[in-house]
C-alpha cells in the first residue's frame, strides 16, 4: 500500500538525511519526498510517500517520534485528505505537432509556461493519476526531460493538524 | 545567493540520505527538496534549493559528481531555466470571509480544492515570488496549515540536458 506521511520537523541541518536514513536503513525506498519551510520559517515540513509493509512503517514512524528535531508524524491515508503534485515536462514539438499537444494539455489543464521553435514547457498539477495519465500521452511526442516534485497533502479537517498547536505543545513538552 | 541544484541519481535505497547528508556536513542547510522517479522509473531527479556560499557549493557538487549513484549534476541557476513550486493552503474562512479570500485566489489564479463550512484548502503554483505574495496575501485570513513541494526546475534548451543522453554516458562511463 502507498503511504503518504507527512513530518513536521525543527528546520535544522542534517534532519532531512537523519529521517531519510531512518527508511533506508529499513529498506524502505521512498518514492517522493518534499521538504519545505511552513509558515512558520523553523518549521520545516517533509512529506513522505513510500511503498510497503505496514508493521515496519509502524516502527519507522515510531522511531521518528523518538527524534527530537521531529514535531509531528502523520499517515495522511487514515484520514480524508487532498493529495497534489507538480510536475514540468519538456516536450519536443516542432510546429507539425504543437497543435496536438496544445489539446493535450487543454484536456489536462496543463499550462504551457515556455516555448521554442522545437520544444515546449508544460506545468501541470493534479493526483498521481492524473499526473500519470498526462504523461502518458504526452510520452509518443517525445519527453525530453521531467522534474515532478512529489506529491504533497494536508488533512480535509480543520481541527486535526494545527501547526501552531502542535509547535506549542512540542514547546511545553 | 540562492542555487537551485539539479540532480539526477539511480533510485536505490539510501541516496537521498547520503546527498542531504554531504550537504549538511558542510553545514549547508537546504532550503527546500523534492526528489521523484523521472520517465525513466530507475532514475530519479533531485531538485535542491540552497543559500549559500559558492566555494563551498563548488566543493559539494564535485563530491557528488563522485557518488556512484548520480548521474548528473547542474547548477540551473548558471543557465536559462523555469522554475515552479506547488503550495497547498489551509485557510480559516467562514462564509462572512470566504468571497474576500476567494478574490485574492482569483487573482493569484489559485484553485480552491477543498471547502468545508469554516475553511478552504487552496492549490497555488508558481514563481517562489508568487508564491510568497500569496501566502503574505492570505495569512491574514489565519492560515491553519501549510504544505509546499519545494521548487523543481528545468533547463530551457532542449539540448542541455536530456535524460536519455545523459543515462546513456553514464552508462558507458
Amino acid at each position: 500500500m502507498l503511504h503518504t506521511i507527512s513530518v513536521l520537523v525543527d528546520n535544522h541541518f542534517g534532519v532531512l538525511s537523519r529521517i531519510s536514513g531512518l527508511f533506508s536503513a529499513r529498506g524502505y525506498n521512498i518514492e517522493s519526498l518534499c521538504v519545505g519551510v511552513t509558515e512558520d520559517a523553523t518549521i520545516s515540513r517533509m512529506t513522505v510517500a513510500v511503498h510497503g509493509d505496514e508493521r515496519v512503517l509502524e516502527q519507522i514512524v515510531s522511531q521518528l517520534h523518538k527524534l527530537v528535531e521531529v514535531i509531528e508524524v502523520r499517515d495522511l491515508t487514515r484520514e480524508r485528505h487532498v493529495e497534489r503534485e507538480l510536475v514540468l515536462l519538456k516536450v519536443a514539438a516542432d510546429a507539425d505537432r504543437r497543435t496536438e499537444l496544445l489539446e493535450v494539455c487543454t484536456i489536462f489543464r496543463a499550462k504551457v509556461i515556455d516555448m521554442s521553435t522545437d520544444a515546449v514547457i508544460v506545468e501541470v498539477t493534479g493526483s498521481e493519476d492524473k499526473i500519470t495519465a498526462f504523461i502518458d500521452m504526452v510520452r509518443p511526442f517525445g519527453i525530453a526531460e521531467l522534474a515532478r516534485t512529489g506529491k504533497i497533502a494536508l488533512s480535509r479537517s480543520l481541527n486535526g493538524h494545527s501547526l501552531k498547536a502542535d509547535a506549542a505543545a512540542h514547546g511545553a513538552s
